[in-house]
């Protein structure tokens, strides 16, 4: 029997509280959540800069989802984790709301200098 | 002083000891090695299906490294990790090859029935 899936609850509060958990998190530099439909809802960034990173966000997205169903029909995006040599960006997308969370990621074990 | 970076020497040898070392990891249910122009050269796949993934993947590294130049223009691409309920596919690109993999990333503490 398959576990029928709920959609989350995701009040105004939910999002204000899961904005403060992740400000607070050591090493985090931006954090930008949309609704479902891709519109920023609370950010960190300015109004340009989070609508950028929404619509760049969103083509990206489709293209994760168009490789996933390549795999098997069934299967639907939970986690992004985008890595560079200095950031990495989390993004977790569920029924109501896509977290972006932009963190600082420099290796401590890479000697950067320069 | 920035440290040049130097091309990756990535022999035969090198492809096919990485090939050899992932298979032997647990849960690893796929693995897909292209070379630089995303051309599979290595795979556990057949041959369409491993065309079809390495078309896939080309568009999304092309979204993702949109996505990354938006932030700094300095940003490449090292690690993309795509997570869905059952599968994870975690993908490593460098100057010289792609390394794709894809495993089974059933939560064992998600009780999934049915």
């Amino acid at each position: 029997m398959q576990v029928a899936e709920v959609d989350p609850i995701r009040t105004k509060r939910y999002v204000e509280e899961t904005f403060r958990l992740l400000q607070a998190k050591p090493g985090v530099e931006d954090i930008l959540i949309m609704n479902h439909s891709g519109v920023p809802v609370k950010t960190s960034m300015d109004r340009q800069e989070s609508l950028q990173y929404a619509c760049l966000y969103d083509n990206l997205k489709e293209k994760c989802q168009a490789f996933l169903t390549k795999m098997e029909p069934a299967q639907t995006l939970t986690f992004l984790r985008v890595r560079t040599k200095y950031h990495e960006v989390l993004i977790t997308p569920d029924a109501k709301i896509t977290v972006l969370v932009v963190q600082n990621a420099k290796d401590s074990f890479i000697n950067i200098k320069g």
